[in-house]
C-alpha cells in the first residue's frame, strides 16, 4: 500500500508574552517519519531512536493519533510508522507536537486529504495530551501549518495564522531536565490584575507587529511579566542570555515551550550567530553540556518529502 | 491672535477585551472647542454649558493640559478657551478626553504644530488624572489620532496605531451613574490565570482581525472574561442588549470604558439601526432615560473645522 515521508518541524510554543496562544515552527530541527498504510486495524511502531520511546501504540505519542483516526475513520486500515528522532524530548522545542503532527498530516496524505487543517489540530492534540497531559495546541498547529499561529480558542477550536517577517532564531537547547508537568506546577494559579493587563498590551503589541512586519514593535513586545519570571528560575543561565542578546542585537526571545530550551529572535544572521557564541559561552561556563542552532521561522509545516 | 476651532471625537475605550490598552474613535458624539492665543501667562475658561464644570482652570481638565503646556513653554503666553459640549460628562464616552486631547491638538495648532503626537498624549493625560486620578490613555490616544489605537504600554508611551475597518457603532448612553473610580474599585486585584489567558487569546485575536480587516475574527474575539462580568452588574439591561444585538446580526460589544454607555459593532448600518431599536426598547421598558447613537469609527481624531 502507499507510504509518505514527511519533515516534521521542531516549533516555539508559550511565545514569550503569548502563553498558551502562539507559537512558531522552526527551520530546524526537525524529525523524518515513514508512514505506510496497511489493511490490519493496528498500529506498528518500529523507531529506531536513543531515547527509549514507547513503542506500543497506546503510549506512543504518533500512535495514539493514529488510533484517533482509526476510530474515526472505522474502516480496516492501519499504519506503520518509523520516526527519525532529532527533536529530543523534553527539549521544550515541540518534540512530541512533531510526532503528533507529523502523523495526523501524514496519514491525511494517505487518505487524500479527507480531513480538514482543524481536523489534524484536533487529532494531534491527542498525542500532546498523552505527553504532558493537556489538550494544548499551540506546538501543534504551527507544526502544521508552519510560520506564526494564534490559538485564539481550544474550545471552540480557533486558529490564526499570522503574517510572519523572516527573522532568524536562535535556539540553545541545554541538556538539563525541565517537565512539562512541573513548569505547569510552579505556575500561580491566580495573577496581578495590573500584570495581566501589562500582558495583554505586550500580546496586542506582539501580534501587531507580526501583523505589520514591524520588527521595532516586535523587539518592544517580547516581555513575559508572568510565566518567565517563575520559570526562568528552572533554567540557569537565563537572565545572563537574554540581557546579553539583547545588547548584542537580538529582539527578545525568551523561554522555548515549557522550557529548557532558550531562543532568541534576530532581524540578521550575523546578530544570530553572536547570540549562539553567547549561548554557548555561558552554557560552557556553567559546565552545562547544550545543543544550539541558527536557523529562521519556517514558513512551512509538515511537508511531503517523498511517497511511494 | 490666532484663533482655531477644533471638533473632538467621542472614544470607548476599554474595547471589551482591551481593557486599559485598545481605544477608538467615534464620528458622533463630539464637541466643539475655540482656542485662542492670549499674550498674558493664564488660561480663561469661557464654557457655557450643562453640566456645571468647573471653569477655574486649576479645576478644568482642558485648563489642566493648557496650563502643563504653558509650563513647559515657559513664554508669556495663556489661552482663552470655550467649549461646546455634547459628550456628556459620565457618559463613559471619552467626555473628559475629548477636552484634554482636544486642548492638546488645538494648542498644537495655534503654536504651529511644535510638539509630536507623543508629547500631545503625554499633555493630555494631565486632563484625564484629573477627571478620574489615573493618567490613562486609550480615550485620548484614538481622540488625538483616530481610528483603533493600541496603548502598548504606558511608561514607556507606546502608541501603536491599529487597521480600523470601516464598522458600524451603535451606542446608547443610559441617564445612569457610574462613577471611573468606583467602576475600578469593584475589579478584583488578582484574576485567575486560566481567565488571563483566554483574555490575552482575544486581545490577540481582536488585534489580528482589526489588522486582517477580518470581522467575523473581530466577532469571536470580542468577549472579556475578566472585567465586564464584574462591571456590567452595575449597567441594568446590559445582559439583554449584548444577547439581542449578536441574535440582530451584530458583532458583538461592550461597556464603552467604565460605562455606563453600552456600544455594539456591526458590519452594515441595517443592523446598526437595528441594535439601536433594541437599545431603545429594553431602557424605555427599564424606565430609564437613555441616549442612542448609530454612527460609525472615526478614521480622523481631532480636526480644525476653522482657523482665523
Amino acid at each position: 500500500m502507499k507510504e509518505v515521508v514527511v519533515k516534521c518541524p521542531a516549533t516555539v510554543a508559550n511565545l514569550v508574552c503569548g502563553f498558551d496562544i502562539l507559537g512558531m515552527a522552526l527551520k530546524e530541527p526537525y524529525d523524518i517519519m515513514k508512514l505506510k498504510l496497511i489493511n490490519e486495524p493496528k498500529v506498528i511502531i518500529t523507531n529506531k531512536d536513543d531515547y527509549n520511546l514507547p513503542t506500543e501504540a497506546e503510549k506512543n505519542v504518533a500512535g495514539v493519533v493514529l488510533l484517533s483516526i482509526m476510530e474515526k475513520l472505522g474502516d480496516n486500515i492501519g499504519f506503520e510508522v518509523e520516526i527519525e528522532k532529532h527533536i529530543k524530548p523534553g527539549s521544550g522545542l515541540g518534540s512530541s507536537a512533531a510526532s503528533a503532527a507529523g502523523a495526523a498530516v501524514a496519514a491525511n496524505y494517505l487518505l487524500e486529504n479527507r480531513f480538514t487543517k482543524d481536523e489534524l489540530v484536533q487529532f494531534a492534540m491527542n498525542g500532546e495530551k498523552l505527553a504532558s497531559g493537556v489538550k494544548h495546541a499551540d506546538n501543534i498547529t504551527p507544526c502544521i501549518t508552519g510560520g506564526v499561529t494564534l490559538i485564539r480558542s481550544i474550545h471552540p477550536l480557533d486558529i490564526v495564522p499570522l503574517n510572519s517577517p523572516s527573522l532568524f532564531v536562535t535556539v540553545v537547547h541545554p541538556q538539563i531536565e525541565v517537565k512539562t508537568s512541573d513548569a505547569r506546577q510552579i505556575l500561580r494559579k491566580e495573577v496581578l490584575l495590573k500584570d495581566a493587563i501589562k500582558q495583554w498590551g505586550n500580546i496586542a503589541g506582539l501580534v501587531a507587529g507580526f501583523e505589520k512586519g514591524d520588527t521595532d514593535l516586535i523587539g518592544r513586545s517580547l516581555e513575559d511579566v508572568i510565566i518567565e519570571p517563575v520559570r526562568s528560575i528552572l533554567i540557569p543561565g537565563f537572565d545572563e542570555i537574554k540581557t546579553r542578546s539583547k545588547e548584542a542585537g537580538a529582539l527578545g526571545g525568551g523561554i522555548s515551550g515549557s522550557g529548557p530550551s532558550i531562543f532568541m529572535l534576530s532581524t540578521d544572521e550575523a546578530t544570530a550567530k553572536s547570540v549562539e557564541l553567547i549561548m554557548q559561552e555561558v552554557f560552557q561556563r556553567l559546565g552545562i553540556d547544550y545543543k544550539t542552532y541558527v536557523t529562521s521561522i519556517a514558513q512551512e509545516g509538515v511537508s511531503e518529502i517523498s511517497t511511494k
